[in-house]
């Protein structure tokens, strides 16, 4: 039931912007804008003063002609009630709330207007999201739900990003534009007034756009629910948390911030990853980790291989290799004879291995990732490239990288100057291959993969 | 002496490229192409076997007209002694050798070679680059002496790069120029035949362009040496280092990259500290530290005020603090009065500091910056913004944070869509203020200044 009533939140047919309004100071200026661009459902503006909102004829909530499947509303604190209570009427049942100043505010009423509407939308198996919330983005329905129009530019990809903090979602998402990093939706949370991220978990269980699940969580409300959502789900869909709010004076923020009290870091956080999340330290964890497991399989053993074109990435790769929790492997007996056969005598055959002095020679390199990959000893690789300063020189056994990379996990680390090698790393990540841009992250990345095998393997 | 050697290797008047070519499968073609985009000195091809080269008359070494103040080497192995011995012949005391093959490679004669080589440049007072290097970039002479012409891009700044591998810098240089970032110079050391890291730094002292110094180690052979270079400098010129080879399976890699055994981490780390570097963690850690230390004051307390936007990005400031080891301050009552006078009721008013719900009010927002800096117990600042989607909506108080920057150490954290806000960026760099794209940079880049400032507070 309410999986449904949240179906319309991501694909209605009919979208009214309450607020919408030709004045860009205002919030539902933007919001409104932010449909206009690519929505092509039916669209109403919802202004009872104008006639007219950026050329489309204005309504009140009154005159709309239909009962909208979905509401946005960004309109003054004190109108919110009334006007879902209208559409509720009206037959409306699902809500993006972006006005603020309920719960997470300190005004006398908010936490009392907070438990009113919950009342309202929860008696009529109505679902909202927010207050307070900058909206959501369903890049598979073109639907732009939220005050920023710029989110409409989002790549399309098969990470759905759920957020308790709409800051963290405008800081991700151009993280991941710059990283060609794709979504499937964007969740904003808000204050969670009768949607929070247990409901849309079992959502994204059935979206076949959602291929990873990254959460950002300040404060738990149920922490039951929402470890029971994850071990439903993460067989299906691979669930990556981060938490913040790790030290008490930092819980502060999120008192007055959506409205709960951060809780127990460790607590949670040991929760969680009994529950089947696997656990990211920063945002640019979060984001690629969420990328690895969207891309690449789990990985089922800890024995790494590092493939590098130069020594130097090797070498800090196989740092991050150990301080990941993750092994370098020691090839067997046949894969030291069968790399001694093939490279040159002062190559480095051993883990990790330097591709320095083959590195033109592609069918070489692409020869020794293969031998490396067969070798029953490697679980996972992590390749390194350097981008060449002419194609004369320097060319990336991508097809290789990719062959392999249907067996066992790989990332792979490439980083250039832009424009230069955007097609290698285009290609390697149609066919699964994760590419980041440092060392420690295609590392990293892998150790994602490893801890979501390790999950797997205990589950 | 040594000194004013090195400087020839900067700022050369002429330059002769030894195996220059026409012959784009060649290293010789490539380092010849880097100084062909932009360097202004008398450049000489030297190469034998052809007239021309890239439409420049070609010489053998005997016919050079005069002694070219640096020579670079990209020419087979056995040929390099002898041409540097004719180059010594001639006049020439710099030298940058690309070639590789030498201690590094497992041949036999690769050491003796080595030795020879050295013996012959540290009696004739030659400085030797490499071997087995990419080559140097000196952004202030428009001096591209490697075998990427790609490095000409480099953007100018504060930083000297100093590293022993070249791909790391080969990693890191695009990922500055995605961020702005930029370089004094850049050096790759390779097998350090006669110029080692001590070399450098001793030089690095007096040359105004670089107002810090990133180390990229793997093995130190005279660390001695190198812990009494950092001693002298530092307190001219921050110096912050990074080592691989953590771990014993790490060091393998090293063993045969550029000659030596990676040491003890721990020891060597540890002796770095104590002689004045501040260390790294990661290839982004060492590049933003970096910056910070080119840019901003030393830090000299760890109580650090977080000011946000968005209480999301606040929250993980906060946790990132306390992770760095650095303190959120706690605001005195005077500083908690003038907040909460001209604050709304609902704004976190205690750090970290929500703008939240003055989002839109510059004006306001500077003066809460300008408020909490001139607070006793706030030794440092760290500013998250999040870019607007309008600019009727949100404006980066950048003028205060310019002014505040100006008296303590400030950071910030603004990421933004490609192109939407640049020039506040620019802006707040062009003030000293360094600019990051995650909240966990910004504060771990202010943790680099803590340390700075602990080191020149011990020393």
């Amino acid at each position: 039931m309410k999986k449904e009533q949240i179906r319309k939140l991501f694909y209605p047919k009919s979208v009214a912007v309450v607020g919408a309004t030709d004045n860009s100071k205002k919030m539902g200026y933007h919001a409104f804008k932010s449909l206009l661009n690519e929505y092509s459902g039916k669209l109403y503006p919802i202004n009872p003063r104008r006639k007219e909102v950026l050329g489309l004829r204005a309504y009140s909530i009154d005159e709309i002609p239909e009962a909208p499947e979905l509401a946005i509303l960004a309109i003054p604190r004190d109108h919110i009630y009334e006007s879902v209570e209208k559409l509720i009427e009206k037959g409306t049942r699902a809500f993006v709330i972006i006005t603020a100043g309920f719960r997470e505010a300190e005004i006398s009423d908010g936490e009392e207007l907070h438990r009113k509407l919950k009342d309202l939308v929860d008696r009529e198996n109505a679902v909202v999201i927010g207050p307070n919330t900058f909206g959501i983005v369903n890049v598979d329905g073109k639907l732009n739900a939220s005050f920023s129009p710029f989110l409409s530019s989002v790549k399309k990809g098969g990470i759905a990003l759920v957020s308790q903090s709409g800051g963290v979602c405008h800081l991700l998402v151009p993280y991941a534009l710059r990283e060609g990093i794709g979504f499937s939706k964007i969740i904003g949370l808000g204050n969670r007034l009768n949607i929070d991220f247990h409901d849309i978990l079992e959502y994204l269980e059935d979206d076949e756009e959602t291929k990873s699940i990254a959460l950002y969580i300040e404060g738990i409300e149920n922490p039951r629910k929402l470890c029971s959502a994850i071990s439903r789900i993460y067989r299906k869909k691979p669930v990556v948390a981060m938490k913040s709010g790790r030290f008490e004076k930092a819980n502060r923020a999120s008192q007055s911030h959506t409205g709960s009290i951060a809780g127990n870091y460790k607590i949670y956080v040991s929760a969680l990853k009994q529950h089947g999340a696997v656990i990211a330290d920063d945002l640019v964890d979060l984001i690629s980790s969420a990328k690895a497991l969207a891309m690449q399989r789990p990985l089922f053993g800890s024995r790494i291989a590092v493939i590098s074109l130069v020594a130097g990435l090797g070498m800090v790769s196989a740092d991050q290799v150990e301080i990941s929790g993750l092994k370098l492997s020691v090839f067997s007996e046949e894969t030291k004879k069968r790399l001694f056969s093939i490279l040159p005598p002062y190559t480095i055959r051993e883990n990790p291995v330097d591709l320095g002095f083959i590195a033109n020679d592609k069918e070489l390199c692409g020869e020794v990732i293969r031998i490396v990959a067969e070798d029953k000893n490697v679980d996972g690789i992590v390749v390194n490239y350097i981008y060449s300063w002419s194609e004369d020189f320097l060319v990336v056994p991508a097809e290789e990288i990719a062959e392999v990379g249907c067996k066992k996990p790989v990332t792979v680390c490439l980083n250039y100057p832009p424009g230069y090698w955007d097609e290698v790393k285009d290609f390697l990540e149609k066919k699964g291959i994760p590419v980041y841009p440092t060392p420690e992250l295609a590392v990293k990345s892998l150790s994602a993969l490893r801890e979501y095998g390790k999950i797997l393997s205990k589950g």
